[in-house]
């Protein structure tokens, strides 16, 4: 069967993809302290304001900024003070003209004051009188209700993945569970004759399953929960009848290929005989990674990745993580921006197709260095040394040493 | 009390703080496909080589090399075909001169042959012949023994922190378990009689604990086992016990302070308190974060963070981050570089600290643009609306809008 490629540039690839599955979600409720890294479901917004009382942001005194204006160190405001506004209390002391209060970081003013002057701009004159010796404008020092978050505002949207601070912000609110995506099932085979499972001493001829579980990392990185469901030989029936059994267990497949081209045949065979839509896209114009199969059955994305590793790590970044996004309603997946290098070498490529390269990272010199690793990308070990990738786009033909380039770091 | 601060620029307040925590590990041998964001306790060297055959990296015909020389479109080299060999096999072909066998992407070659010929530069005469129409050299379409990596070569060392892409290259090896790093218990203790827990309704003056759950999450990102350990009142006896009860059940100890002076000397004396060398650094040149305490227990590490989010939150990546890679056998943790973006405002800095500030990302005309936001670092949502933090250095004044800044992503 001979392999006729109708190749999409990565971007339009995409798109076909993406009209074939629908941004959704199976939502669940998990407690916030649980949600780092998961996809919310629902957008939040605030049940109140925070801060819920003005607060002091200084150690200081509450005052009214009336009562401050012309202080000079040399002609202080000389004020009563009317007592301590403890922490943790609602303010039982309220100040009039002429009055202050001693207050704390984070603590509420006293009833009647509009303003805090810092403790290092105060002489106390003795336990009942101080000095201040700088003049303050209403509303100095103090955070006022809501000027943090106010009541009903956006805190976060549906899709949006969780952060550390994301879960300081609405346990700050009182929000200690929370609508998320469930994690998609990403199912994984692999395929190959002469694969065998880590664990096993190959016969020669035969050699250790490398994708699979490097594939699986990148899953769970990317907020799916990855299903490693073995080996399947070189055999159309015996591909098919595993494809269709994982199929009925997960939200997504992903069968990682043989490299041989019969065996590109086998996957892209197994992969039609699944259903409706069937395959999307056979062929992407990038390099490595131009035997990809983008497809769907019903609405369930399957991938069929290139058999080498450098391919099949870009393919995973280029549509296997957005197609995760896609699963947890995410219709964007969070992307880093990339880190910004120097090419230490020239990189040649041919127009019409991206070019992705590894790179390792090197600080010489006060600035990052990009250098580019040539190896073979069916080569694990060129990803184990690389820290990043460099993309050459499709219009160019290549990039030369002293180029600033975008790397996406691996 | 008074606060007698003697402040360490931050890189000099990191080195007193390492020389008091020895870099050292607690091992546990762990399954190398659970190995993610793991740090490894020991170097790992190749037990054997990869590819442990060699492998043809196209499909074609494997030859002898100096059958095809001179071989062009109009004048080919015919050769007879020897047969097939199989993937998943020890090659049972073996040719002579004249001679060509079918082999897979990723198959072994025939015995004696020295390069493969890929099958686009061959023409198939009938079954038992073929004509090669471009010439290889030796070594050409061939993945040589050791290519990947050789028997004994260094795979990873110790304190490295695993990638999808390293497991890939263990499994690849049959390395199915690692020796890895214990992950560092970090108990958590949060401080300050207004603090109550995210699921309790706050009465007048109090407000709900932030930092510890981001900070929580913040450890489980690094590497380390987050123990929420509570909240304790303004009470210095209370947070001794608090302090000591967590000190014996952790391997490195956060007090998350309250934000007044009086409750950071509450802190500073419970930290004393707890045993010897005691506080090594008590304020540090960075805003916010200046009341930073850096202290050792034994070899236990122990910081009080201060107590507003954004404080805490870079003085957590600043010196708990490390603290937490020490723990795990890393001298050095590992660190993404920064993104590079344009700043789209001034940031005004005191020379003689580091400054601090968050900024938003977006993309406009083709450039990352890091717009600050000035928000009080006593805002949890200052965080939320950020993307990352720019860092204005010890010996500058400030930044200018239209500079091109690093930006460490949150």
């Amino acid at each position: 069967m001979p392999e006729l490629f109708h190749v999409l540039a990565p971007l339009d690839a995409l798109a076909v993809f993406r009209r074939a599955v629908p941004v959704r979600a199976t939502v669940e409720t998990i407690p916030t302290a649980a949600a780092l890294g998961r996809f919310l479901a629902a957008d939040l917004r605030a049940p109140s304001s925070l801060p819920s009382f003005a607060r002091s942001s200084m150690d200081g005194y509450a005052v009214r900024a009336a009562d401050t204006y012309g202080a000079t160190e040399g002609l202080p405001a000389v004020l009563a003070i009317a007592g301590e506004v403890p922490m943790g209390k609602a303010p039982a002391i309220a100040i009039s003209q002429g009055q202050a209060a001693l207050v704390h970081t984070g603590g509420p003013l006293a009833l009647g004051a509009d303003a805090v002057v810092m403790v290092e701009h105060t002489q106390l004159v003795d336990n009942t009188t101080i000095e201040i010796i700088r003049a303050v404008p209403p509303g100095e020092n103090v955070i006022q209700v809501g000027e943090d978050i106010r009541q009903g505002d956006l805190v976060l949207s549906a899709g949006h993945r969780v952060r550390p601070q994301d879960i300081g912000g609405l346990t700050a609110l009182g929000i200690t569970s929370v609508a998320a995506a469930k994690r998609p099932r990403v199912a994984i085979l692999s395929t190959g004759d002469e694969i065998v499972p880590p664990h096993a001493a190959p016969a020669p001829g035969q050699v250790r399953d490398v994708n699979s579980y490097t594939i699986a990392a990148l899953i769970e990185r990317a907020g799916g929960l990855p299903l490693l469901l073995g080996i399947v030989p070189d055999d159309p029936h015996a591909l098919r009848r595993a494809a269709a059994a994982a199929l009925a267990q997960c939200d997504m497949l992903v069968l990682s290929a043989g490299s041989s081209v019969s065996l590109r045949d086998i996957t892209a065979g197994a992969i039609s005989a699944l259903g409706q839509p069937g395959i999307l896209v056979h062929g992407v114009a990038l390099h490595p990674g131009k035997p990809t199969i983008l497809a769907a059955v019903g609405q369930t994305p399957v991938i069929g990745l290139p058999g080498n590793p450098v391919s099949a790590m870009i393919v995973f970044h280029l549509f296997c993580r957005p197609a995760i996004a896609w699963l947890s309603g995410c219709p964007d997946p969070p992307d880093s921006p990339p880190v910004q290098a120097t090419l230490a070498r020239n990189i040649a490529s041919a127009p019409g197709r991206e070019d992705f390269v590894p790179v390792r990272l090197e600080q010489r010199d006060g600035r990052l260095l990009a250098d580019p690793i040539f190896g073979k990308s069916n080569l694990i070990y060129t990803l184990v040394r690389a820290q990043g990738i460099v993309r050459v786009p499709l219009d160019k033909s290549g990039l030369y040493a002293g180029e600033i380039v975008d790397v996406r770091l691996l």
